[in-house]
């Protein structure tokens, strides 16, 4: 049956690459008002596909900011429903003048599709969409599973409009797993399912000390200095060592099990390679008792994205500043909860603030960190099949980032997700030049269409 | 005869006020390049002034940046020569949303002149035109003494450009006294003289890490935060109650005598009030040991005036940023020498930067610290005529800021400054809604014309 599946995927491989084409040709970023009608192109696109792909129940649903696409078939009963997620959004393309060719005028270049969107997550999602057509295909106009699509255009700026759907759809959305292909292989050719992610809480702390900025002549020696005053707190947050020095703040963090250390230990992973061609700083820092995967996949950061506040212009400005916000965020692992992280954080604020200043902490976001059970049917299944394609066997990795909606389909599904992605380490996600392989275009179709096949036999 | 130049100032007013407000309206920000053209047109609008009033050799000097003003009146043998300077350029008005009324639309209130360069200097400046008319008008087209004016561009942004013309041109510049009004009074309708600076060391001190800005979820933990690095750093400089804490940075530091101590014992200085109508923070901050007058005038400060690097704009960008630049400056008090003070800086950040961190340290400018003899016969006669002007004795002070040009003045000319300021301690100078008294304004007319008078007698 599945040696069908790849004749069909074979024999329609220059059609699907050109759908995928003519998909990446629409400049859908969110984050810009003037790409709205592009957007809504896009959302079609995707629903069109959907129905083409013989799955029923296809919907735009309009949003206060970017439409949904949902579809469903649900004629396999007593078998198990799978919630296929993804996003038909993109990032910006900036900076323009380092793209060798045009974003949004995809080019095959060495086996790759340079496009932005080809890796996330046009070309991603669409292959969940094309093993929906090669299984309908050789199941005889069925698929081997109940099956769910919920598709979003605001990925890329937060997600908030599927935030507020997924509560409010609980019955609608029921599955017994979600599938997301948003994610990496650990390197070329390693089939890899992503069974953690750490949640965030993005904060903004924002000190006041004079009541308007000062000259620095006058009044140097005996006012506060609101930039100043933020520089004290936020150095007392970790150690030069990088250990976290918030009281409370790495209470509930679990180590990582031994074999899922043993298995990290195992994977082809370089810290030289990993400091010379990703990082290109003089050395690593963080906690030097643990491994730099643990350090980005299974302990919590403390990070200090930014500070605004006094003056930084060209040249030379002689003030004392009256306030300053700094941006920061604190990555959170399982089992950590981001309220209670939130609270760690207000206190040790309020009982660090130097004297002369004031502080206050605004919390833009909190999201929980994401484990899934590589014991659950599905990820087993998943990891089998992702091996038996490509090869090898596959490996078990965390994710030191974010994917907000896996923790919301935990927690409002009750669902874990399989996280099953194709993109290679260096396709340039967010980035000029983004790229995604054919062939892991095509392998990812492949792997798709067997997982499900599989998981409606287990 | 000073009756007279008072009568003079009385019927002239409105044009002397009108004419200031003219030169408020031109928004020459010395530190924005796009301001380039307002820069030619105050220096133009100061020269212009200067012919009107009957100096003689009036002359724009054009230097590597912002243009010189210089003219002079030599007709009175035998008499003294003072050289007036003082600065055309402003600082930056932001933030603008503070401004009640916009900064180069000059708005009346209360009997103040709200604008950018109100009192600094434009307002305190022109004072010294306006008392040359009213000298010539009331002495037959002749001044009392001998007059040179120097009037510069870059006082906000370090005066490279005189400090390089003063030691060049010391015949040109030739006189007995410098007579300069760009300090304030020790409190309203106090006449004070300033006679001692601290000087300023202007730095940038630059911190890289990755050799570009990361996702904070794939590498934080392991990888080196720029914005980060140069907080851990800089925090390092101060202790919790204000002591530096950079070797060699207090070296040189001589306390103030104990009979200027005793004076400034007796001026009406209360903290409570500075800290609620001037400072307006929860409490003042500093070395507990010190008073607070000395603390602002005779103490070295460390101060962060900003930093730029990473996100900082609304919402959220989870970014660990490649570079940071922080806006520092240290206040140096007599006896210390910058360039000591500079290689200490230097020292204690090559020894102080974060693992994974490069740093730089780039001097912008550096002068020394100035003191004046108040035995000198100028300054006792100007500490005379402001007091019968303002109708109380006249207090001796020193200011917290810089006023480079007076050490270098002292260095190359030989000679001393008079600093007879008229700007009031809540003129918010660098600040929003920057004001002057439009009474001051007059009285500082009055007093610098009768102070030239009596010093021509003296």
């Amino acid at each position: 049956m599945s040696a069908t599946v790849d004749d069909f995927v074979k024999r329609n491989e220059t059609r699907f690459l050109d759908e995928l084409l003519e998909f990446l040709r629409i400049p859908s970023i969110s984050t810009l008002p003037e790409h709205r009608p592009d957007i809504a192109r896009a959302a079609q696109f995707v629903a069109d596909g959907l129905t083409r792909a013989g799955l029923e129940n296809v919907e735009v649903v309009p949003t206060d900011k970017h439409p949904l696409v949902y579809a469903d078939w649900l004629n396999a009963p007593g078998k198990p429903t799978v919630l296929c997620y993804g996003h038909y959004d993109v990032q910006p393309p900036d900076p323009l003048d380092l793209w060798k060719t045009p974003p949004f005028e995809p080019n095959i270049r060495d086996g790759n599709i340079y496009a932005r969107g080809a890796c996330d997550d046009k070309g991603q999602m669409y292959m969940h969409v094309k093993a929906m057509e090669a299984l309908r295909s050789v199941h005889g106009g069925k698929l081997p599973v109940n099956v769910r699509f919920l598709v979003e255009g605001e990925e890329e700026v937060g997600g908030e409009s599927i935030s507020r759907y997924v509560p409010l759809h609980k019955q609608k959305l029921k599955a017994d797993v979600a599938l997301v292909s948003d994610t990496e292989m650990f390197a070329d050719c390693v089939p890899t399912l992503c069974i953690g992610l750490r949640g965030l809480i993005y904060l903004e702390i924002e000190a006041r000390g004079p009541a308007r900025d000062l000259h620095s002549g006058v009044y140097g020696g005996a006012a506060p200095n609101a930039v100043y005053g933020l520089i004290e707190l936020l150095a007392k947050a970790k150690d030069a060592d990088g250990h976290i020095q918030i009281p409370g703040l790495t209470d509930d963090v679990i180590p990582p099990a031994a074999a899922e250390l043993e298995s990290w230990s195992r994977l082809p992973f370089s810290e030289e390679e990993f400091l010379r061609d990703q990082v290109g700083s003089s050395s690593l820092t963080g906690e030097p008792e643990q491994s730099v995967l643990e350090r980005v996949w299974a302990r919590p950061t403390f990070e200090v994205h930014g500070i605004a506040g006094g003056f930084a212009s060209a040249g030379a400005k002689t003030v004392i500043p009256a306030k300053a916000v700094a941006k920061v965020s604190v990555r959170v692992v399982p089992k950590q909860n981001p309220e209670k992280v939130v609270a760690s954080v207000r206190k040790w604020v309020a009982s660090n603030t130097p004297k002369g200043i004031q502080t206050e902490v605004r919390v833009l976001s909190a999201s929980p960190a994401a484990a899934v059970n590589p014991d659950h049917p599905a990820i087993a299944v998943a990891a089998r099949v992702f091996g038996e394609v490509m090869g090898r066997p596959t490996v078990f990795t965390r994710g030191g980032g974010s994917i907000p909606i896996v923790g919301e389909f935990a927690e409002h599904l009750g669902i874990p997700t399989v996280l099953m992605g194709f993109g290679l380490p260096d396709d340039g996600l967010h980035s000029p030049n983004e790229k995604y392989r054919i062939a892991n275009y095509y392998a990812g179709i492949r792997t798709i269409a067997r997982f499900l096949e599989e998981y409606g036999r287990a």
